[in-house]
Parts: C-alpha cells; structure tokens; sequence
C-alpha cells in the first residue's frame, strides 16, 4: 500500500505513541485534582503546553487545548465576533477556499447579522496582501486567512497579511491545521493574533487541537462548563493526547527542512510525471505549496472513479479533502481558483508523507496515467473532447 | 496508594486499550476516505456506534461521537433551545445542582432571552417527577436532569421524570457521564430523548464521550466544519477513542449488576465508618446513590487540608467535583441539598472503584478519622464550636 493521503490524516509517530502510553496505562489522574498523582498529570499537562508553544514562538498561556482544528477554528471566529460585536464591528473577512470549520461558521455568524466578505483567489491558489489592506473596513473585527490549503496545498503570504491586519488594528486568525509540523511558524514574526492546529495532520493522535490566541484576547468558550483550560474550554483534559501532541509536535518542527528537503524533489518528479498525461493540470503554484502536496485536475475524468481504481492498485489517495468526500459538489477550493465545474470533478490530491520514497512516486505516476487512460477510454464525455464536440479546458 | 476519585476519572482498563491500539498503531485511515485502508475505520466505528448503542437501548443513528460529556451536554440543550425558540417556546428546567456543563450552558442561554427554572434539590439530594410536573409550562422546550450527581452520587428518577416529560410534550435530557458503566441506562424503557456520557468515567479513554438524540430530533451543531457525524458534530473522527469507549462501554454494562454487588457492601461501611466521626454527616440519601459514591460533610474542617493530609496517606480523593477544585467557593452541589457555607467548604467524596478492597476501606476510615481528628485540634473554627461558641449544624 503506498499512503498518499498525509492531508487526511497521518501515522501516529512512534514517538508520540510512546509518549502517550504511561498516560494511558499508569498517570491516569485528573490533571485538576489537588493529589500528587492528579498533579503529575497536571505538570505534564503543562510541560507539555511550554514545549508546544515554543514550537511556535508563543508563551505556554497563550495555548488553549481543543479537540481538534474544527473547535480551533470555530473558536477563534466566534470569540473575534463577540468582541467585534461589542464595538458594534459586524465585518469580518476571509477567503473563498478556507476549510468549512471556518466557512461554516461564518454563515452561523452571517445569520447573526455578521457581513462575510470572502477574498477572490488568485487562479495560483494565493491570497495577496494588498487584497486584504483593500477590504479591511471600519468596522472589520476579523481576518482569516488559512497557512497553507488543505486541498491544493498553497502557501498564504501568512505574515505579510499579519502585518496588513496589525497595522490595522484588525484581529488576524490563520488556519495552520496543514501547516503545523511541515512549515516554520513563529506567531510572532508572522503577526498572528490566533492559530489553529490539529495534532493528527502531523503524526500526533486524533482528536486534539491547539489554540493559540495571543495574550490579552478574551477566548469565548465553544464548550462551556468545568474551570479547565483557564475558563476557556470545558472538559476534562486529554492528557494522553496533549503529551502525544507535544511529541509529534516537536519531531516534526525539528525535522521541518530536513523533511522539505526530502520532499520537495519528490513532489516535483510526481508533478512533472503527471504533467506528463495530456489534458491534465496542476492546480495551484508550483513553488508556494507544502512540501508533500501534489493536486491535479484531469479533464475528462470522474474523481470517484479515479479513487476507486487507484484503491485497487494499492494508492490511498483523495480528490479533495476527507471532510468532503461524502458530497457530489465540486470543491469549492478549485473553484475558488477558478477551475469550471466538469474539471474540477476531475481531481486528484496525493499528499505525501516522510516515508514516501522515490521508487513510491515513479509508481504513482504509472498508477494514475494507467488510470486516467483507462478511465478516458470509457467515457463518453471524453470521446466529445476528443472528437470536438466540447471544447477542452486544459491543452495538451 | 488508594484511587478513591473515579468520578473525577477512572483508569484505562486493558480492554480498551487493547482494542484502542492497532487504530493507534496501523488502522490510522481517515475514515471519511473513499478507499480501502479508510473504509476499515469506517466500519469500525460504525461496529462501536452500533455496540454503544445497544449499551443503552438506542439505534446506532441516535449515537453521535464527542469530545467527552461536557460538549455532549452543551450540544443538547443547545439543540432543546434552538427548537423551541423557533416555536416561541423560551422556557427551560433544571436543577440547582447539575454539572457546570449544564448549568453554565443555560446561563450563556438565559443572556439570549431564555428563562430557565432550576428546580430545588430536596436534602436527600433527589428530585421528584412531581416538581418537574409542576415546573412545565405551556412555553417549556427542555427538561435536563443529570442521572447521578457527580458529587454526592444520588439517583433521580430518571424513568418517572422521562414519563412527565413525555406526557407534556417536553423534551428531556440526562446528564448521564456518572451513571453510564455503573447503573442501567434503557434510553427507550426509561423514556429519555437525550442522553451524555463521558468515557473516562467507566474506565474509557479521555477526551470521547457519546451524546444520544432520539430520531427525529435535529441536532444543533457546537463545533461546525466539515460533514462528519452526518453533519452534525465536525472534525475527524477520533477513531481509537470511540473504539477504546466501545470496549470500555460493553465491559462496563457487562459487569454492572456484579460490580454493585460488590462495591455497595465496601460502601456502606465506609459509610458506616466515616459516620462515627462526631458531627460529620453523610451528603445525599443512603440508599439511592451510586455504588461506589461516597461523600461526607465534617464540622469545623476546611476541605482542601482535608485532601492534602489524605494525600500524604496515599489517599486520592477530592472534596467536589475536579472540574471547579480550582475554586474556592463552597459546591453548589451541597448548597443545593441545604449544607450551611460553613459545612460545606468542609466536604469528602471518596468515590470507590472495582478494584477496591475491604482493606482499602478499613485503611480509609482510619486515615479520614485520624485527618479529621487533627485538624480539628489544630482549628480555632473548631474549638468555637466545642467551647459552644458557635452552634454545631450536625449532632454528635
């Protein structure tokens, strides 16, 4: 089986197993008791908030632990929102290819009375600085911007529009949940007021997220109840998991270039092997993308299918993201960029993992050119590109 | 040491970490993934969701995974709320000495316009179906009654007060996270609509929990995002906590007439021991309360050096709840059931599990006895209350 769906979710390292373990099997105590034992998870618990937020240059009571990049991200909109909403600062901006965790909930807000302006992408799968400074308004109590996207694997100019934002006075929110543990983050050199992270996107557990918000941003609670997490998340604490977290966390920023460094070449040997297959595109830019991220639209092909087929060759593999795959939509991230609606049916996003080696991409690129073809030698919408019927998208 | 705080948390049994594991170790695809290595975890969670809910009497579709109790708890009365504001219908009950979970949600609601009637607790630490009766109006969307106490451990009338409910038209939901593994849970026989539980209260992993929703009712998203859970509950699933929550769910209910038989003796005499402290005085009614539940208001003691001199003993055991142990106002639990401030502030749970012995419990009254003892030779409080400067509250 060769794993080419690193976005969806990776291995749990060996590492942040081990790290898990005594947790689960001995120091189970509740991290909020006054006892010794519940106060050796509690110093754990701790340990591990300062190691995490060294990893992205933020002090450890800025870190928040949530159940995921979803809550992360749902929390952070809404807290802007209700402080933006005590000022009478009803605006907030965002782009048009953000994950729904962010999508979705600013349609809850728009129903609220919230106005969404959502940023246009560049066909490139980039969002400009200069696009941000020119939609910030008076009343504008929010900007969120994605790091890196989750299906096309673009990389925002993060602090650039962090510091459009700061010399604003607008809150500035990123979605790092594909970025964490594969590209640098420093909250502060990048001018991020809020984070979102999600362990199990870089071989942490399931189930466990971060929140950084920097000091002095009240956090609106999404869970209410217990005094955990300083008031601002009910519940109590994952304590395996945040000690998975930590270790994944801090592997993986240790090996950050080294593993681009691997990556990169294999990425681009599979881009120009699939650019190879006629009709074919990559979507998004080719230099401004996570290291392990190829995505590629093919006309005349069902992305479906595609999976299928490409299950039976051994190829894990996904059309656009997890979240999604139960839909018949297009993704709304292609056509963000700009893709029309049959091609964008058409996708393929294999993400790479630190495993992934050379002789993996040369057989990806057989495996998905034997696939493509087959596929297009059945299908009836392909015979009208090919006879002219319908004109094509993409050039050979 | 001796573990006296599971209804703080309980540890990991091996069965659930066992079938926890190899989703940990290998099965690790996400499972909203169209091939192979991703359908596996598919079925397997369904194969949990479908053995939870048989575990309380429901249908596999009424079953939607959490981050634990506390979400589960917010998402319900959430729900309630949103469907009877759409009918003008504004008006909730509970009781005063529900979780925070609970209590803290219907706070956020009552700043929405919402009225919320908190039923009083009789002293025994029991409400009657009778005072929800009386409490519905026309304009009522929700009864939440929790099915234990966290605290004192006492058992509603979960059946009776799901009757009334049902007979009024009104939803009712149970907290259930200290019930669930430890008494009987028939969704349909004890005429429940919605349903929390929390895994790591009968020896499943932290961080999963499970709220049931009857068919029919539309649940309120609390964390938005993508379409997992049926669009209900975003975030990808935490594959190995719902399978570690399912074996630990089934052991449970397996075991639970057993464990009664066996815990309810250890109980009663620890009751029986701790009662022979002079002026101390066992909170909530002797008989309907948890097997393993076991909490005590002393005179003239001030909690927290109670727990801290147990500690030295190897005792872990709390004075409420973990969740507010960082407070220092006295639980609103005992408040509720009529205990001055003053006893209050001077309270014990010390909550038994499976494994506990008749020799821990001999060693636990002695230890409670000896603390007690001494710090009341050290307490000024106390010698006002010998020297008949002050009333006692409980007789010798």
């Amino acid at each position: 089986m060769i794993y080419a769906d690193n976005a969806a979710t990776t291995k749990l390292s060996k590492t942040a197993l081990q790290a898990m373990l005594p947790y689960m099997e001995e120091l189970y105590g509740n991290p909020s008791s006054l006892y010794a034992f519940g106060q050796k998870a509690k110093e754990a618990l701790e340990d591990a908030r300062a190691r995490i937020a060294a990893c992205i240059g933020a002090q450890p009571r800025e870190i928040t632990f949530t159940s995921g990049g979803s809550e992360a991200d749902n929390q952070a909109i809404l807290t802007a929102a209700r402080l933006g909403q005590r000022k009478g600062n009803r605006h907030i901006i965002s782009t048009a290819f953000e994950h729904h965790a962010v999508l979705h909930t600013l349609e809850k807000l728009k129903q609220q009375g919230f106005e969404i302006t959502l940023l246009d992408v560049h066909k490139n799968g980039i969002v400009t600085p200069e696009q941000v400074a020119q939609a910030i308004r008076e009343d504008t109590c929010l900007v969120s911007v994605m790091y890196a996207n989750n299906e096309i694997g673009t990389v925002q100019p993060i602090a650039e529009i962090g510091a459009v934002c700061r010399e604003k006075g607008v809150l500035f929110h990123t979605d790092a949940v594909q970025a964490a543990g594969h590209l640098h983050i420093d909250v502060e050199k990048q001018n991020i007021d809020m984070l979102s992270l999600s362990a199990h996107k870089f071989h942490g557990p399931k189930g466990i997220g971060v929140l950084y918000a920097k000091r002095g941003i009240p956090l609106e609670c999404v869970i209410s109840g217990g005094g955990q997490e300083r008031g601002k998340r009910a519940g109590t604490e994952n304590v395996p998991a945040v000690m998975g977290m930590a270790a994944a966390l801090e592997e993986a920023c240790r090996d950050i270039d080294s593993n681009a460094e691997k990556l990169i070449p294999l990425r681009d040997r599979l881009i120009a092997g699939l650019g190879q297959i006629p009709y074919s595109e990559l979507n998004g830019d080719g230099e401004n993308r996570l290291p392990g991220n190829v995505s590629f639209c093919f006309e005349g092909i069902e992305g479906e299918s595609l999976l299928l087929l490409l299950d039976d060759k051994g190829v894990c593999a996904s059309s656009g993201s997890a979240c999604t795959s139960g839909s018949l939509d297009p993704s709304h991230v292609l056509l963000a960029i700009g893709r029309p609606h049959e091609v964008a049916h058409g996708s393929l996003r294999l993400s790479l993992g630190e495993d992934t080696t050379q002789a993996d991409v040369e057989y990806l690129i057989r495996a998905v050119t034997e696939v493509v073809t087959y596929l297009r030698s059945m299908s009836p919408f392909w015979r009208d590109l090919v006879s002219g019927k319908r004109p094509h998208v993409f050039s050979e």
